[in-house]
């Protein structure tokens, strides 16, 4: 194989969130109220990525309901962490599990936690979210925002929503759409590449 | 947060990868000829999972077509990894990607790649495959299999087939079935966790 790294060798799956990210996510307020508020900080997350050139005009978040704490912020990361998996959402969601220690964002208490996505989830994502432990997922651009500016979105079931509402997951779209738009439009001003 | 890990905390997205795979990886044959060759080693991965109590019973192993040579072996580490990601097929797809240094299996050159599964897909790695490079996926036991021990697969397009065959990605179904069925029996006997 080319390219072997010092990761594959060593067996490790580990991926490097980018300092940015991590520095930024510190100067966050600790809760996060309301709709608006959370789906701002996705939405900032995923113009901070574009400006910063570490990936696709993609932002997510996992809050706490209760208390408006943020347990795990997402960009996305699929060609400078090097993996296709690396999809904002997915990024927040495993965030969220590591930081809980448990395979589900809640915990084991299962607490209640939104994502809050700048964007519709991909088919890997939303097939993801489920086994996630959220519970309600907001959305701010829609799958027809995505195609739009090139980016593929999968094959996803016809019925997510109500497959959704049956597994007890809510979903609100379309808040901030345009503020999530003006990202995406953005990063296709910018040349960015689109995989 | 409850639990904060240090992993959390540092904000590095890690997973740990169990000892035995690591040791039994290092003493497979350097090129897994034909399909039964290379469905044995996923097969064989699940089934020590299950042996080791470290997750559960399904394998994968990434393969490069032209050389027989293994890209990247996976195992469901759902519960002992903390992440709903990491089932065996992303944990296969994402240690490949690590290894050859790009976000697609088959690097940058887009060298031919097979993933064989020891399970039909759930719905989240089947809207991973076409993102991760791979050009073909070989499953062993159904999607029914699967589900007959309790597992969710989750909401799967119904014209998942034609949709892979129109991306370019080619799908063999029932491969060492048998066999594979036998490790989920196992799995159900001995009483393994099923979320």
């Amino acid at each position: 194989m080319p390219g072997t790294t010092a990761h594959g060798a060593r067996g490790a799956l580990a991926f490097e969130i980018p300092t940015w990210l991590l520095d930024w996510e510190r100067t966050l307020p600790e809760a996060l109220r309301g709709d608006e508020a959370a789906m701002r900080v996705a939405i900032e997350a995923a113009a901070r990525n574009v400006r910063h050139g570490t990936g696709g005009p993609f932002g997510a978040v996992v809050v706490e309901v209760a208390s408006g704490a943020v347990a795990g912020i997402g960009i996305n990361i699929v060609v400078s962490g090097g993996s296709s998996v690396l999809h904002a959402e997915m990024v927040a969601m495993m965030r969220a599990q590591l930081r809980v220690g448990f395979h589900k964002v809640g915990g084991a208490d299962g607490i209640p936690m939104t994502l809050y996505t700048s964007a519709e989830p991909c088919a890997m994502c939303m097939g993801a979210i489920p086994w996630s432990g959220v519970d309600r997922v907001v959305c701010a651009a829609t799958d027809a925002d995505v195609r739009s500016i090139g980016f593929d979105e999968g094959d996803k079931p016809a019925n997510w929503l109500s497959a959704y509402r049956l597994h007890g997951i809510a979903v609100s779209n379309g808040i901030l759409r345009d503020e999530a738009v003006a990202v995406l439009r953005a990063y296709q001003t910018s040349g960015g590449v689109v995989y």
